[in-house]
């Protein structure tokens, strides 16, 4: 059975309450019971983790470097952390970066990933169906 | 039925024979067969176009401005065809912008894609993969 | 009597069903009409053309290059084609450029022309009546 | 009647004996009586303003706010004035921003024009005719 | 009774220690104490929050979310932490973003706050007092 | 008694009218009265000047040079007047840089102050009330 | 025999009538004469094509892949044209990128090939000769 | 006999109690005597001119065209004040432009004058001295 | 006897394991030993922290700050921690800037140190000899 | 009979030892002999120099300033020497730019020449070949 | 006696030969005996250098760095040469750095000059006039 | 018995002399007699080389390629010497790049190093003994 680890970033824990207009009206477990789901369903089994220490999630893809596939949305994080993105070179699980929103139509500054270079693909702007399309593409 | 049109830019019909360690060796026939068939099982219609020019795709992107979706690989025009850009924009079919590779894993200037802003997402780095999900998130 | 070439670029063949808050509702056949019958009304005769293919555009000016001026609404290549900004000043006939939307107003990319340098002068934001006012300015 | 403001900014004064090669050798009255005959031909009346202070310009166009148009040649301050800008802004009156040489043609400061984002449009290249093209258009 | 949350940044547990010809000599414990009086006189009531923790930071602004106004010091992480800047943008409380010194006055990259645009308002350069001003800025 | 001058820049005459969504309703006359009573109550006289013109202003700073503190809202010329900034530099008063909106939420070129570096602090974003808030930091 | 392909771009079908002074008053079929001549005498055999179409180009470069090598002026395209520039890439045949004028001695835009990283070598500013010294290189 | 006219920009009324560390005890009219001695040894006769305002400044250019030489010293206005550049380009008189301290050494914005380009010469650095160099200069 | 606190940061807890191609085989405890037996044979005494935090990165900085030097390689923080910079600001002890790669050889983000301006000096790319270097150059 | 001088910059004493990967096998005798066989069945003589000092590459290219051609390959200097720039502007003779690498395809750096501009032509990426065909374009 | 040394950097040699119509006729040993005629009328001595290489005109300085003065015209160097810049900061004698021609009137490249922070002034424009007043500053 | 190749750059041979409080107060020559003690204790022969000529720098490495291993302090060409760069890349003896003072803490144009890029590490300032440590480091 393989092996998927979820990992979420900052002030993703509010999903479903913040700019909801945004991210949409579902919250975060609801969108990770969705994944557990359809894991299930591909004969996968998903471990949940969310921070918002950039560090602690640092630690948690550390952690997660031995499983099948990681599936990676950094918030914030995903614009300026190269210690989250050494974190993504040094293990060998391959990476799939998710946006909930599609960051290309939003602030200059979130038009740039630090981390996609070194992941192996990256899927954004269908809301919580991108995790969902990350995990059969990492399956 | 949903309709999908599937458009692809230049050189991409040399896919199979081009740079295979880069795209793979699957050709673009290959992997049309494969969209049309996870289409059919999804209850939609594709219908596939591929030119080397610009013009000629942003026609093709006028003319499926009635379908439920555009899956757009505008290959090197990703990278400053305004025009297509603006193609997008005039459509009111939402548009998935997908690559076969990981485009922020190489050079500078394929980082930026001028399509992407008005796409409703985007899906890069799993080979002809991509295309398949891209398919199942428009459906 | 005078002739005048009025060429106009890519997606202009959608006006008035393209995004009518910026465009206006009028279409291109109409503004056509009208930059005609004041054309006679001036004595002088104009030829229309429009396309989306960056190099028919290029040859559409090398073509008139005779005529005693060319209204040029190149479009999205406005900010990109140096290819286009090379037939204009390969040709003696003077160039007006013109925009239906004031350029300056939109998004950063949109704000240089690469075109204008070569031209006679530029017109923009009067909707369609900046072709009439370009077609008076060169006659 | 229909009322409109002309107002010129720096150096505009000189106009006839500063580099006539190339602002041509018409006088800025000579300019100001052409604008006024063709006004009372469109049943407008205009009324005229120059100054080399940026602050009364400023004072000028806000002045002008009730009329039916503003024609603007801001000269130098064309391309750092946020202060001409601003009260563009706020005043309701159209403004048609007018150079007499084509801008765009000149040194690479010259290309932006820090006005233009607030205008309705802008009319450049065509001498002493760009604002009679200006005056047309806003009436 | 209105309730501020007040919530300090990296480095400012050193206030009064560190670089003291710069930040004064008053201790962030002294400062708390004068803005708790402060706030006691205008029917204020404030909590007290510092942390070197980035993520930290976020969830201490994610927990204030609910009160009347948050007075934020996010020292070195005002520069570049967007994850604080999304927990701002996430909350409905007001947030006053806040400095000892004038941040303009001192090297160049602390010129710039990614904070500062989905603030209420910026108060810099009046040492503790920045606080105090805060505080009634927001009651 | 202290003695406070309170210098606005250009534009800033049409308070109330101009753009009222983004200044409130407010008039300069009204905010200059408020901060005369606070004087009044903080023991404190004021003395009040508005300019569109930029050299005026700097007149106007160099004549309060003698006060116990100035608060300046530059307007527009605080993004690009050199001539503010060194006349700032060139008095001992120490000076407060007010906004009533938060600039930082505006255009990027609003983003920057030529003048802030000269100042003792900036207060921004909090209606009429900034000039209260300057007033009382400097007393 | 060696087979050689010499590909055009736009407005280089104007040779000898655009620009003279820049370009000479040699046609392009006046040049194409003296490269079938120097190939004949080099024991090689040319193909001539030109298009105003970047993506015929594009086409020109794919079909050409199996020849000994090809001659490309790409004209205005070479500055932008990352689609050629990936129809390089994608063919083994080895590229010489040529220019009649010194492109490094003209307007900044036209400093930078983003073609000429995937070609052999350049050879710029010789008039017509440069092709023929590019195919003297190429054989 | 030859005239100057000595132009002074905004601050530099204050001269001898504006930053005297950087800028030198000596007064402006303290300058100005010595100017004027040094001219009368020379021959030559000169006006002396002050202003805070850039439009006045413009103006006194322009009046001063028919001299045989200016001695500019725009102050801040050196910087960015393109009605200043225009009105040099626009006098026939050679303009020397001049500055106290050496601008080089000092703030990055110092190092960029917009009218140097169009001016005969320039001398800085040298304090008071620097004024009677550029009348050596010109005369 | 002297103190030398050594201070990692994100991912060095993954040395020997992480990428040996580049960060060789020896593992972090592997090189602590190494400096703390050097440390002895120069009668010195060292502290060891590692953390993935930023934060915790900071306040063990302030907690060494009276030791009588700090061995500190922030690994990716470097590149853009302003918080660490403000920690090193803050306390007295002299602090090295250590990395086992040569930082200058790899991506164009890893030339920059935002927190070697406020460091003694720096070491790189020596392996595991950096620290020693370090040690020696701070005993 | 023509004579041409072949002038060669740093390091490039070392070809056929220096990372022949890049350079190629040949020494630069090898290749000066190469040169000076082909332009005797040309009709021309060279003469053939190579210097590591920026400064004796400029008094060579001064002093060859009365030949018919100079064939310069200034290394590295390339990229930023203005003084070579400079010499190559002072003399008569044309000068043709040869690199034995395609400089276009290595680190940005390199893609920059400042002498260009000022040389008739540029031929580079054919190795050797690269100064034989430089030769000819001369002759 | 004061002693000044004239130190001029490459190409200078070639003064009277080279593009006269930008420099003037004059050799540089015609400029050299006018500058020492006028040092003894000044009651000063003044020793003469001229050198291509960089590194001599840095040996020039440095040795003449006891000198009264030090007139420094470093051609090209002066906008990359930061040797020549430090040797200036090593010596105590004052340094005047001229030019010959209106640098800023030139191509942008040779608007910076690495030198002129480090000196005490700058004379530029006023031909070999410009070493004159130099003189004249320095004595 | 190992050989050391000690290379100095430009203004080098000022130091104790040269801005001390920057250098430190010892001689090249002192420091030079350390290293050599030093490199006697370590079984090792150092040869010494200063020169103010990049030239005879670049040509002082080729010299030492057969060393085992090269200190170099290029001074100021270490901003902008590409041909000292490639003259590290040619030979195969390993290089630090050493500097007296801390680098990253002046000039922003120093903070760029050319050189390290190609150089096996770095090391600076820690004043002579960065050579001492360099020593070590490559024996």
């Amino acid at each position: 059975m393989k092996t998927i680890a979820v990992i979420n970033g900052p002030n993703l824990n509010l999903l479903g309450e913040r700019e909801p207009e945004r991210y949409g009206g579902e919250t975060l477990s609801g969108i990770n019971a969705r994944i557990a789901a359809a894991a299930a369903g591909l004969g996968a089994d998903c471990t949940f983790f969310q921070s918002n220490v950039e560090g602690e999630i640092v630690t948690a893809i550390q952690r997660a470097g031995g499983a099948d596939g990681i599936i990676l949305n950094a918030g914030a994080y995903t614009h300026y952390s190269i210690a989250i993105r050494d974190a993504v070179s040094a293990v060998s699980a391959p990476v799939a970066e998710v946006h909930l929103s599609n960051v290309a139509a939003r602030e200059e500054f979130r038009h740039t990933s630090v981390i996609a270079p070194v992941c192996r693909g990256i899927i954004a702007g269908f809301g919580g169906d991108s995790y969902l399309l990350a995990l059969r593409a990492l399956v």
